[in-house]
């Protein structure tokens, strides 16, 4: 990418939410990242309804952050049937210790 | 307030972002985000470093999550010591079956 991408989050959107939380041995971080990281420019990205990914790292080394828009919660679930999704996915799955994905909508917004 | 608010998640950003997820009994997940609404209003977006709080709830009813960005990790600590800050951290913490904040950089963004 030559340009720094850059998301949104505000009350009004429309978008579904999904956080997913990875655990990880400090170990497998920079790992688990890397396949995050191609899963999303690579497959994710170009499937019906990908709004972003925004992957996070915590400085701690124990957790993977992914906070991805999706246009609804319907092209999340028809990602999770995408068989090159599937193939990262459960790549990601083996280097974590466990992840919890959600799907959320966003409540409030709060600045300064 | 009068005008959505929009939070900004860029790869290049100097923000600490804290990312708490709290686990919650879906009959509770109402007054927490209540309780964590009035934290942000009333304290924490008067605090120094403070940039912002984007609170979600997930459709399920079993999570919440406050995605906030500081300035620094140092005035994410600072905050920890407020007195009024704490007051309203811990009613949060006794609706939530558990709370799980860690600190995270922003490793990467990914849009269409």
């Amino acid at each position: 990418m030559t340009q720094p991408q850059t998301t949104t989050i505000t009350e009004q959107a429309s978008v579904a939410t999904l956080i997913n939380v990875f655990t990880v041995e400090p170990e497998h971080q920079r790992e688990l990242l890397n396949v995050l990281i191609t899963a999303s420019e690579e497959v994710m990205r170009h499937l019906p309804g990908f709004v972003s990914a925004n992957l996070h790292a915590s400085t701690d080394g124990t957790r993977v952050v992914n906070y991805a828009q999706w246009e609804n919660a319907e092209a999340f679930e028809a990602m999770l049937g995408n068989p090159a999704a599937r193939e990262h996915m459960d790549r990601a799955a083996t280097l974590a210790v466990q992840f919890e994905p959600h799907l959320y909508v966003v409540e409030s917004v709060h600045h300064q």
